[in-house]
């Protein structure tokens, strides 16, 4: 079995008078930011996103994947030296852990499953109702099964469950590897006629993130796209 | 049946100090963020709104549709290369989908109808209590019902629903286009008395947007308004 | 009977630096900012309140009313031409309109009453239960008798009820004339023990405002009184 | 009997870039505010307060009270004319009133009493439940003597009761003179257990307030101590 | 026994502007930081955390902990001297005091015990349901050992409870040694389960402390480490 990781999602917001600073300096700041992020990526699992036009409150997010919190703390320490860092702002931020899952039947991926990277992450803290633990365990057994059953029914969304009890202010953080979103979309409109919805207390903020490299989603902050090419072979990956 | 398509609710505020910019550059300022919006509107479906004097939190919003989500993307990949969104920021953002409705016996449309466009807009988030959704079909049809009956008695005010379910913090992003805001006024009055309006979670911030060109309602934020001819000739249509 | 009405309440805020500015500027910012309060006060009723003292979140108030929208859209767009304006934010915003009351049995008033101003105008957006809209008309009626009957003991104090219906976040806009702060105060206290009280949703935030000409209102923003004779001679109305 | 009086909190943040001034500015700064409270303290009761080190949204409060609102809102004219409230904010503010309790069998003292003061003011603002207003008097009497009996087991904390319906947000604010904050601590605890504590909706934000004179209230913004003489001989009193 | 104590939370966010600042500028920001830090750390107790990499909002706390309120308040008045604090704000801050428990039966430390020192100090704020208040003592002693036994299962964790009834907003600050950020998430997993947590009305936000010299966590701030050895020769310490 595969050990539990820390994963930390960090969603960041550049501050609008970045945009007024001359461009030579804006590629400065765009790729200490990504140097960062790569030297984090030569050990560990990094994925970066654009929110661009699918969120108002932040423009990119990274997903840092470690076994223990050292390293997450050092990649922080080291994006805090980018020029990027002093004209930004983090006004979400999620740190969870892998651990097994009490009720698929199916074992628990504690790692990012190789492959799995779909052209859209979906994200959210999840908070349960007090009441949810209370159940005797075959309750919450048979509740979640029912919960389960409408995730098969569509095969091509992947769920990644991190529990962060104690460590932040959620209890989840969900994630989904979509290539539709309006499938996506389809899936939770279903799921909200299950009995497991009504012992949901919280699910917001949603995220809608854009799968891309590093530097085609730093790209998008000011509108100079990265090259296609250059992209693909600056992809982040443990 | 036409596609789905994605609705994008952008609401951008302009911070004051933009207004203590020479006349000449935010005149540059609009004019490239008109130009964006036109570029888009070259191929999609594009219309902005101001808010100037109906909230204080925003000032302009601009409303875009899309089969896919790249399209929209690039649109706000465009925005933040204008100056305007060096002096902007954006307090609201509704990502949204078109679905057909289970409760109208009408076909739902799922794309902008031609010539519903009214002098104003008013839009809503929307999220409904959990209850409802565990309610029998049947009881949800009856209950609606209900609810359609009371807008059929106000037939000037066209309603779309766009739904939101995992895209983002909303399940719904409802709009009405009305010609008279006091006759939505007393719609929505009559609707408190109506037994759906009990399953209505939140409702709240609403919008009355004013239907505008992308230059009147980029004119009005800093007075100097747009000639009439101009704005006209400039309207950004599919 | 006379027209409906829409009712705007603007509240502003300005920034702590417009106080850094020299004096001649600021007097510009003031001048241009009572300007355009005249400009709409030439056809419309206009009235100016300052928080100042009594409210930590804003400075300022304006009462603008007009049968329609536009105007009022008008009268922002020209204070956005102002330089206080590119100094100030909007931190409350309230929306409404004038409709028939369903509960009194004297007319309602739909535009202000002549003479109607007091020293002070307390401000309150205001939301019911959804069981409120649920019950019986006969059984609201008498519930906001009760509630009417209390109001009557204080005649000094008079209410104007605007109604924002999916125009607004609210509800109703609920302003009172009041001579003295302390009566009111007394009024509402008594008004907790009414069986309508229990139907209120919300009812803050709660701005007790000083009524004053604009020149005064805009005078206590940097301490710079102006002159009795002027602010008398230069009152806002319609 | 002594007449009802207004009493104003008012809670300033100062920004952080304030301190980068030069001194002799800031001293100036700090002049003014001084001179402005010394203004009113002349013919009117007013006490300073450090929240230094007990909060990190607030740096002071000043407490002014006023048998009328005008010199109220003049002292804050008085204080937008300083140089501090161009680099300050007012992220809090209560408005109130004294009024005759209905439940205590001691007079209720309308103003400050003397010698009162002690080393610490406890203040918040209190909302009770609506519940609360429709039992009958007697039970409502019968559960305030418990709340008082647990008081006055406390005898060292003297509690000053203002109430704010209609003029203000909050329904009361509540204040205590404490000289050992632990005691009042270990008041609350003991109130927990009471019937009345569950009538509350709510009692925060709480703020632990050390008493000082202005002077000495300004030193502690950027850590430069006034002389212990000379604040004492600074003291703004009735 | 030892005396009851103060202990204060301070949490520290840099502006991002400040990383604009020069290398030697923001070296002297932080020696002074550092050297507040110190002075006070000569007689009390105090320790330092970074939250770099953990949280979004926060950077950096400090623990400081006195049997009066005085020392943290000059505490907090030596670090507005800084040049640190000139570009800082202090999103939370928690006051509390330490009290004999009710229920557990072993003695409360009053004081920091020598040596409790881990790798983590995970900190939050806590309210209870006001239920809790008025069960029996015998029912809430009952149900608190449910909750102390699950502790005890981890006993590799170390519990510290302070009080903030009416010093600060929420009822308790509870913080945890921790040298095993997971093992904390399995224990607070395993508490959802008991009948204490239902009684708990909210427990956010909640902070994972990396805990390290000052000089250290200052360091993270802008990414250039401290040197190790220097950093263990500056640990300040009662």
């Amino acid at each position: 079995m595969s050990a539990r990781n820390f994963v930390k999602f960090t969603f960041i917001k550049v501050q609008p008078a970045w945009r007024r600073r001359p461009a030579p300096e804006r590629d400065r700041d765009k790729r200490e930011f990504a140097a960062a992020c790569r030297t984090f990526g030569e050990d560990h699992y990094l994925r970066a996103y654009s929110l661009v036009g699918t969120r108002g409150d932040v423009d990119l997010m990274v997903r840092a994947v470690s076994p223990s919190l050292e390293p997450i703390h050092e990649l922080h320490v080291l994006l805090n030296q980018t020029g990027l860092m002093s004209w930004a702002d983090i006004p979400y931020s999620y740190l969870a852990m892998t651990k097994p899952s009490a009720y698929s039947d199916e074992p628990t991926p504690l790692a990012p499953r190789p492959g799995a990277d779909a052209s859209h992450l979906i994200v959210y803290p999840m908070w349960k109702r007090r009441e949810w633990y209370l159940l005797p365990a075959e309750e919450r057994m048979r509740i979640m099964r029912g919960h389960i059953d409408v995730g098969r029914r569509h095969a091509s969304i992947d769920i990644n469950t991190a529990y962060s009890y104690g460590l932040d202010d959620q209890e989840f953080v969900v994630s989904f590897d979509a290539d539709d979103p309006g499938e996506f979309l389809d899936l939770v409109h279903e799921l909200r006629g299950t009995e497991s919805s009504s012992y949901t207390l919280s699910e917001t903020p949603i995220f809608t993130c854009i799968s891309a490299s590093i530097e085609r989603v730093l790209g998008a902050l000011d509108g100079e796209v990265v090259r296609e090419e250059m992209a693909d072979q600056l992809t982040v990956d443990s």
